[in-house]
């Protein structure tokens, strides 16, 4: 059993709708465990962008997998990892299937672009869709290497974003759920949710729906609620405060010439120490000089 | 020829003082950049927080490397990495070295305090220092591993933060630019700078000095050349205030039901897909194309 | 319940004796499991000398782990992961046993030696030991930090090694029992049993004792077995054959002008193929295309 | 400068012919320096092999990459990767170019099949080439990310063994050589070096030719040399040697009771603590005890 797989689907079964915070590291994970989100999204944007590199399947499977294990292991909520398009094809999700749920991820999601991917809302990118039967074929694979049945497969559609149409969008998430998919990520680079509320209208499956709002962020928890959403990703503004917060202190710091002047709010070294369990180390000294003492080592 | 390194030497030789921004991934590193830093710290402390494990010899070698060298491929300004007590013995350090100046990192910081180590300003933290002769041997297998003699080989003395007073470290930084070091790294706990600045006064040696001012906020630029600083490295900051600006992100999304609801400034996607280098691929594959058209393959 | 040091408790259990063979990757894993032994020893001088690099505390747990947890993805018998000194201190044992028990290994070995450490067998090697209270510190670290109670932790006392004597051996294994360690490997390096053999007449203790007759190959199975030794590790022989094929192959290869006038004997493609699963792919094809005929895809 | 790559060019211009041993790890890459071949080819099938997984794009590119690196930081001759596709289109080459040759190898070779591939030599196997025009696509882009002018992309054609005869393999090669590729690798699974001497007959290409005679490994060096080769890699018998070494011993282990009586040869401790420079370690303390008399540490 994967118990973070399992914990996900409780949280599907149980809630009006399952909140996730996006992460690219192990301190932003568990700063989303921390402010009392369900589960964690190891985005491949911002894992991407914290290496500097582009949100282009240039950064392989090894590294997307090891931000999310890292995650895995100081966080004690679910990890969803974003796969992009699988690293490659059926024998590539196969593989992936296999190492994702050895690490302790809870989900894995796959999107039906072509490999090499870019990024669903660049501009001028390019968002060429596999033929419906190969990306099929992916869930298969995927669905056969799980061990256990609580390991969830989402499948991305980017129909909408490869302006593709509803109906395109349907087809594909209905067949995605006939070949194994465990949920759908329904993807939209509209300003406003009526696209996927229109997708979720139509949708006549029975798996959970997934909305990732950066493109429409007026959209209210209730109202995703209402049109049948089951879970609510923000995938990238973790990075994106970190990133505006960083470029203002670095200005600042290099305009005066004392770290006193600085405007920027920052948290304490303490906050930190925190996090990372500097006073387990402590701790476990105790503990150890305990028991070295009733062995007789220590008075 | 190490070029980084080289790069490095001349801004020690040339400027009144190095500013050094501290980093913990790609991305932070090449903000540092950005805002027109001299150079990258990269942090021990940081790359451990991120980690979400305890800034105390836990991460190995190999992470903390990975990590540098990250920032040294997407950054054309060098890169310092803080490398604790050198992770063993001399035998780890010339290792060390070999690797950390293959990966195209200019300098390497080492501290004289006993593996495993804890973080300096941690509040009833261990400081136990090496003796002197056993750290002296460091330094001597670290420099016996250069290949380029630009490469930098900075001893921090702990003295101070151990509590043995000035007369110690003065006595250990001579011993340390002795046997080779390249340059002095003292770091204080005080909470104003007459601790370094004392020290300062009493250093006869000729290797530049290092300052972190992290618990001498107040400490300025100008203070610091006037007492013979020739290097300050703003060590943490950068994640200090990323991760307050997640926390409070998180703890807005989390109170609130809408993204548009959220106080917190964010930078846009846009600005991260210019630091990743997104329109390169863009870039790139105009060039594409134009070599296929020479070639006859696209008309 | 970690099942992999489950299994290896239920041999220890039920065999006269249990029969582990070393490896340095995963074929040469698999190669052990494949020829009916009953587990794995990950050593650290075989991996080491893959990576060119001396048995000397030189690579990081992370390619240690990286090594031993390739092998645990491709096998299904228990590995035993040769962790030298622990990689430092109480601490790192205790990040070390939460890494190894997540992998899937079934045990670590630690050896109270000092670190960084030389390998045991070195002429002339540095063999200098812990105090017995700094390892039994360790112990209790490793103990604390194992989810699984099965997860067992292997204490390898090198008094022999360090020329101190058989009663310094019995008081050090009999303090690590007490500690909690699971089992006793207790290392010699003359050329007959003799001396592990006077160990054990001595030992009073209850958990299993271990042997590596790298030194004294004379030995056979029954005599450990009426000596009371429950495990055998053949630890580097996979290793040592290799070097030698292969040098001979090299060495036939550059004196002649054909690969048809090599004496050295090799395996065929076809046998590498199946070790490596490439079969298993076009197994996964056929499913594939059967699944995608049911759903109408394919006719 | 690239001083690998410039050394590999040397040898491709000052010798009759370059041989070239084939590699998995850093110890077999070193023996392939000790007997005397020209460079190390760190083949991806051998690699593959080594970690239990199918040579089919499972491993990505930074297992690949890891093991190459760790072979160049071993050797002083020449390193040459077997890059399989290339990982991915024109972008992921690209990168790929950009660390290998940051990693200090001397040339990448790529293949003109479709990604994910599966072995050339595999039965059955799938062998879909790439249209000539996106392959052309992938070299122009490795041929820009060069920093040096040294580095080499070998460019293997595959229509050979794709079944496609003489003509398309001559038209590839020739459009390879024309998008600037610096060497053409002809691959072939006939079992006489007939089919790749009429390809070099036909060729009137001014870039090296290469040679892997897996299948023909009766050609001799003179008649390659004679037929205008000017490289051959013997690219996976270093593995061959070792399986079938290590298969019989682990055989004879499991079958007798005692190591004295496996007839298996094998290499002794000492040569490989040669190889792995344990002797260094020595070395290295004697110099820093002579420092530290020096010094006046040590009298």
């Amino acid at each position: 059993m994967n118990s973070s797989s399992n914990s996900l689907r409780k949280k599907l079964a149980e809630q009006s709708i399952v909140k996730v915070g996006g992460a690219f590291d192990a301190m932003s994970a568990k700063l989303v465990e921390i402010h009392g989100f369900d589960a964690v999204w190891a985005g491949s944007f911002a894992i991407s962008a914290t290496h500097a590199l582009p949100d282009a399947s240039i950064l392989t499977m090894t590294e997307f997998l090891h931000a999310a294990s890292n995650m895995a292991e100081s966080c004690n909520i679910p990890i969803i990892a974003d796969c992009d398009t699988g690293f490659g094809g059926p024998s590539n999700v196969g593989h992936m299937v296999k190492k994702y749920e050895k690490a302790g991820i809870a989900a894995v999601s796959i999107e039906d672009k072509v490999f090499p991917k870019q990024n669903s809302l660049l501009e001028d990118g390019t968002q060429e869709l596999l033929p419906e039967k190969d990306f099929v074929a992916k869930i298969i694979a995927g669905k056969d290497a799980k061990i256990s049945n609580d390991f969830m497969i989402i499948a991305r559609v980017e129909a909408l974003i490869a302006g593709l149409g509803i109906d395109e969008a349907i087809k594909r998430a209905t067949a995605y759920e006939k070949a194994g998919a465990d949920a759908i990520l329904i993807h939209s680079k509209k300003n406003t949710p009526q696209e996927i509320f229109e997708f979720s209208k139509k949708w006549e499956g029975n798996i959970p729906l997934i909305s990732i709002p950066t493109s429409y962020p007026n959209v209210t928890t209730d109202e995703l609620i209402s049109n049948n959403f089951k879970m609510v990703i923000y995938a990238n503004h973790t990075l994106r405060v970190s990133y505006l917060a960083m470029s203002k202190l670095l200005e600042d710091i290099s305009k005066t010439n004392s770290l006193s002047k600085v405007e920027q709010e920052m948290s304490s070294m303490e906050e930190i120490f925190q996090l990372q369990e500097m006073y387990n180390i402590k701790k476990q000294e105790k503990e150890i000089e305990e028991n070295l003492k009733k062995l007789g080592y220590v008075k």
